[in-house]
């Protein structure tokens, strides 16, 4: 079984925290097949940790673990810190495969997320 | 004349903010007609800050500024920070209208995002 875990910096304000474990709730119906189990996980400020969130998943059942990182530039976080996290997990896990997925900032649907964010302040959403 | 500025953290990568300017650069030819301007701006730790940026928007012959905050949960810098450095750059300009929109991880297209970001080491793109 594949497990996607969306991971997020972490926040001190719980609400944004709960966004990001709603967002994996949602996710989970939606991946189907390719995804049954689909988490969230923490670099740092909230809980589970990453390596915590990949050993979870591996005791539900998962074979390989999808790590996406929930953020939009490619800064230290995730070009050092992330991957510093999983091996850490790893370690303790050595026959799960955790493969490292790019972060969504990477993705070209980000132009279109911009646009639609610039439009709901147009239509006073905001 | 209508801007959209995109305002981003900021990080102590240049080429985290490259990432960042470029993505204005590339939005600038894409929203055509109903964002003629569109400019990059940062929390902290890259230039411009927001009230810089906005300022250098309305130098440029913009009336109104729409503020795009690229940021993935509403935590504490959209809610509290992003605001207050909007308001610096009003009590300069009084004049100019500055708007600030969702920020881009409430857009619905968020979940689209992330499949696709996951889909990018399946492919053995990472």
């Amino acid at each position: 079984m594949q497990a996607l875990l969306i991971v997020a910096h972490g926040s001190r304000r719980a609400s944004s925290n709960d966004e990001v474990r709603a967002l994996a709730e949602r996710l989970r119906g939606k991946l189907g097949g390719e995804y049954p189990m689909v988490e969230a996980a923490f670099l740092e400020l909230a809980e589970p940790l990453i390596p915590e969130g990949i050993v979870r998943c591996a005791e539900q059942g998962a074979e390989r673990v999808t790590v996406v990182p929930y953020f939009l530039a490619a800064g230290r976080h995730v070009v050092e810190d992330i991957p510093a996290e999983i091996a850490k997990a790893k370690a303790q896990l050595p026959q799960l495969e955790v493969r490292l997925a790019q972060h969504i900032g990477a993705s070209s649907m980000v132009d279109a997320l911009i646009s639609d964010a610039a439009r709901c302040v147009a239509d006073g959403v905001d």
